[in-house]
């Protein structure tokens, strides 16, 4: 028989890795939400409580809410499920919160029934949530959240998934200024028409980088991480960008850039150390500006959404 | 000593290979041209023959002179050296004739030198040869020509190349309708700026492939052979293009598309046998249309420009 209940951790994730704009994305092993699912008698499904964050109730405004009714009405399963987020990743940091929240919400639905979905029918059930949160049904969250890893997405119509290998050294720290920026604005700077010849030279870069990631060419990866189409318009919305990119390299990133559609801005590393001393970089370079901000230092997820040992199966 | 002469087999190529423009290329097993080197205590580059085709015996306006040149002016050896080229791949047909005149000049005379370069200064070397084919120095058919394989062009500017792995089962089959294409006036007819949308997908489609290339997954390989931007115009340029690539997916092809700038078409499949069916299905269409044409069937070449067996060195 399946347990009733389960408690969940959903990761963190960082869309587009500068160049893969849209189409790349990569778990984090260290920050992420809490979620705590169980089966009820009632159909549909609850969110019973909320913390950390001030986040609707109601099912069908809540993502966790609309990606797990999307599973249920998938499903053969006639009763519902009630859920509780322990929220630690702030909404609006460009590093997947809502993707967080849909991601743990059906994969531990779908662990309580027994696992009749696939991973990617999780990720488009999951992409419900992320079209509540920002209009569009994007993948590049919710991918890395479900799959781990870096994960590739190839077309969201029909969805196509791959995963990309992660050299085992690749660390990440993340800087997430707390100032508002949302997603739907962050698009609606992006120009509609690119020149060719930029769009030649992303490719290039997304090709680099991936054949990076698989050779562990950690040169390759930095070379490649370089993104001259989105991040010069919305580095402009990122107090410090420039400064925080500059000290980042000198601290030995790999590369430095937005995460997701900001304002959190991202570098990848080789190895844990040289993350650490990214971020002391990074602090240096924020002390100064009065902005608050929070800093992550991580390794990348291998498994994405993971069950956690129930603490209080009572409660 | 290193010997003062050498023959060599230099492949042809495929550029592009649908969404790669201008990054991605491959190198022919079977296909390509045969080219003879010889040390000369007289300064500078002596065409000394070529057959199969009428090109120039002026070694400046040729583009295997221009790449030889090119070296021997970074090199310290001040003598010259006579090429004879048995050009088998034809000029103007999209699968890289200029680039393996050019790979072969200077992989053969860095041989005979003593290997003093690089396979990316050789690539260097070489793409001036390209300059004065086409007007630009790409690197999408001499790298793969010198390197072997599937290679992807990062970057030209500075240059940047990486292997991509190739999957042992791959094949190609290349059909050269035998209708005058400029490279240069190919490139003309492309538009200056892309819709954002487009180039998304292009840069998936790039990270599908390769990934695809790495892992051996043929189905993804096969979804991401796909061309959004340059095919749908340049294909307008080539006699029964669409009813060739209906014909070679009904026979089993990976994917289809216009080999460098054209008028070449290529199929890529798993296998030797499915690249003959392709083959087949592919003269059917074209046996109607009255067009003279050559096709190949082809594996991919692993080590691209080689060394032959001298036949006759006394000649």
């Amino acid at each position: 028989m399946q347990p009733a209940r389960i408690t969940v951790f959903a990761p963190a994730t960082i869309a587009n890795l500068s160049c893969g704009f849209d189409i790349l994305g990569l778990a984090l092993e260290g920050v992420g939400d809490l979620m705590h699912l169980e089966l009820t008698e009632a159909p549909g499904v609850e969110i019973r409580k909320v913390s950390g964050m001030d986040l609707p109730l109601q099912a069908d405004r809540n993502v966790a809410g609309v990606a797990a009714m999307a599973l249920l009405e998938a499903s053969e399963y006639r009763g519902g499920v009630a859920i509780e987020i322990e929220k630690r990743i702030k909404p609006g940091s460009g590093i997947g919160s809502s993707a967080a929240s849909s991601a743990g919400a059906v994969w531990g639905l779908n662990q309580l029934l027994g696992a009749p979905f696939t991973t990617p029918e999780l990720v488009g059930f999951a992409m419900k949530g992320e079209e509540l949160a920002s209009g569009a049904a994007h993948a590049d969250n919710v991918a890395p959240a479900l799959m781990g890893g870096i994960t590739l997405v190839r077309s969201t119509d029909p969805l196509d998934l791959a995963r990309v290998h992660c050299p085992p050294a690749l660390h990440t720290c993340v800087l997430h200024p707390q100032i508002e920026l949302k997603t739907s604005d962050a698009r609606k700077i992006l120009k509609t028409t690119i020149p060719l010849k930029l769009g030649i030279r992303q490719w290039g870069n997304v090709g680099g980088l991936i054949t990076g990631f698989f050779t562990e060419d950690y040169g390759l990866i930095s070379r490649s991480l370089e993104d001259g189409i989105v991040e010069p318009v919305r580095s402009l919305l990122i107090p410090g960008f420039t400064a925080l990119r500059t000290a980042a390299l000198e601290a030995g990133a790999l590369g430095f850039g937005i995460s997701g559609s900001g304002p959190s801005v991202f570098a990848l590393t080789r190895g844990l150390e040289t993350a650490q001393a990214v971020a002391r970089a990074l602090e240096a370079v924020y002390g100064g500006f009065g902005i608050p901000y929070e800093i992550h230092v991580s390794g990348v997820s291998r498994e994405g959404v993971r069950a956690l040992p129930e603490a209080d199966p009572g409660s």
